[in-house]
């Protein structure tokens, strides 16, 4: 069976030409994929042109306006009728496609996102998921910047998609779980996540549930599912980009002092490779919306054919393996475990 | 003129021995330098016969009792009367020293020293300063971790005690600030941070206010001071360090992997070297806690000989350079620069 994915075809630094290339290449991997893509027809009927069998799956919509990377969302909600970002979540709302693909400005795709797709039954706050490289390889970290400010219920809200998002990416059946805080002893923190951390570990609803974990152990990826704030998370995601960065600029800087350095990097090129693979943002591309009726995937704005390929791949596992049934199921189990009583305690507790 | 520091001679994983060491390094850099030495006189003493020229300068207290890692703040007040880190503190308090150095438990140690120096008049909150290593150099960063919850004057006076520490350690006559926050538009962020953003904007008290900085404009260095919450703060180094290990491992797994890159990486190694100088934690050791009435520095726990004696030349520099004065002076004219009808507004529009 066929899986249709609406693509943004004018989102990102590098398109319409990324885009096609990375649809052009997601054919190929994925036989069953079709296409309904938006965007700028003289800009993209000369590219999609050369990809026989691309076009061959692509359902083409011409749209006349673009979502700039400076634009409000609530310019993006009032304005931009006819952008291929609006046309693109809106065919997802019609049924014409299972899922939706941009690499543009992520607070009007998130904003548009809500506003036309809704979030699912049960879901305050919709939140961004992506993956993190760690020394136990990828592992998945939410929320990377939709919600500067949480309640303790958005955390387990949180949680809850972030172990079913884990389980679609990385095949776990049973994901580790752990909120990330200035210290693992059950005294730090502030008093929503403290409130988060108990309800969590008194409720044993995430049977793996890992408790509190701190900055450092994210890379060490002792736990498959890192739960934050969107400000924390976002921090943290950016941080650890910047710090990568760093130490790559120290060792060109080093290399640069000595010949014998220079020959050294040239025969030691296998292992400069290994970690330019291990660390490459496109194996890591592709953050979900999670908590939306739909799937909703951004790309990074910067990546190349081969990273938006990766995003595609995101939004396919998640249509495929059904992740907003498990979304709804679980978080409508853990309303139901709570009573009334107890969840209004919980609230009771946060104020 | 001589400087006295008291030092806790039990904190920190190798303690005593470390801080010998460390002790021993600084009165050679130093010869002005005299200490009050804390700390189990059986264990201390004779690594103290060792040095000469460090005994000569050292007046040693023995003390009973140790604070632990795991102490809680609370307890580390009630209890340990002759602990070694409060008998430290206490001789600051006393007089008998200008500032104190410890690598003990930083929880207790903050707590400590607030009870027993207090905070300087107009400052709410101490706050753990420190440097990052950045493209442009180390960089001040704070708060560190000392503050999970602030208010907009929080951070404004972190900013004026980031800007006076910047001046003590960088050198720079006229420190740059940034706020940390999730995208650098005025629009992103939470009420406190939008609120402490737009007084640092209108006061014009910090005339190099650079306003919002992400995540990833820490290590590219583009501020001399970047302004945080502990809990942000904290995450974002603790990130840093594992980001940085991660990177670490991966080219040592690439390394292993072949015959050629083993050869390639010794003829590679001055690059190498650079390198781990350059994020080497002890340079960045020694981090104060600013806006007390009198200078502590906290070393941190795992480091070596080499990395005590930069925590103690980092209370050294505050001491000498009168930093408590200026950040006294500083706060003073913040106050008076805004009328008391300011000042009520922006508390006002913070709730």
């Amino acid at each position: 069976m066929s899986i249709v994915l609406a693509i943004d075809g004018m989102g990102g630094d590098h398109a319409p030409e990324m885009i096609i290339e990375g649809m052009a290449k997601a054919v190929m991997r994925f036989p069953h994929i079709r296409f309904e893509l938006f965007g700028d027809e003289e800009r993209i009927s000369p590219l999609l042109g050369k990809h026989e069998s691309l076009v061959a799956v692509t359902h083409f919509h011409p749209t006349t306006e673009v979502i700039t990377s400076d634009a409000k969302p609530t310019a993006a909600i009032r304005g931009f009728k006819d952008s291929s970002l609006r046309r693109a979540i809106l065919s997802v709302r019609e049924g014409c496609a299972s899922g939706v693909v941009s690499a543009g400005n992520t607070g009007a795709y998130m904003a548009l996102s809500r506003l036309v797709l809704g979030t699912l039954p049960g879901i305050d706050r919709p939140a961004i998921g992506g993956l993190m490289p760690t020394f136990n390889g990828p592992k998945v970290m939410l929320d990377m910047g939709a919600n500067v400010e949480v309640s303790a219920e958005n955390l387990i809200e949180f949680a809850i998609m972030g172990v079913a998002f884990a389980r679609v990416v990385l095949g776990i059946q049973d994901p580790s779980v752990g909120l990330l805080n200035i210290g693992t002893e059950e005294l730090k923190g502030n008093p929503t996540i403290k409130l988060a951390h108990q309800a969590l570990k008194e409720s044993a609803f995430i049977p793996n549930f890992k408790g509190f974990i701190e900055g450092d152990s994210i890379s060490q990826g002792i736990v498959d599912v890192t739960v934050a704030d969107g400000f924390a998370g976002n921090i943290c995601l950016k941080t650890a980009e910047g710090t990568g960065k760093l130490m790559g600029h120290f060792l060109r800087e080093g290399i640069k002092r000595s010949l014998l350095s220079k020959l050294g990097v040239l025969l030691a090129k296998p292992a400069f490779d290994y970690l330019r693979d291990k660390i490459d943002p496109r194996h890591y591309n592709g953050a979900p919306f999670l908590g939306l009726q739909g799937v909703a995937v951004k790309s990074h704005g910067g990546t190349d054919g081969e990273g938006f390929l990766q995003a595609i791949s995101v939004a396919l596992h998640m249509i495929e393996k059904n992740i907003n049934a498990s979304i709804s199921q679980e978080i409508l189990a853990f309303s139901s475990s709570n009573s009334t009583e107890e969840r209004t305690k919980v609230k009771f507790c946060a104020l």
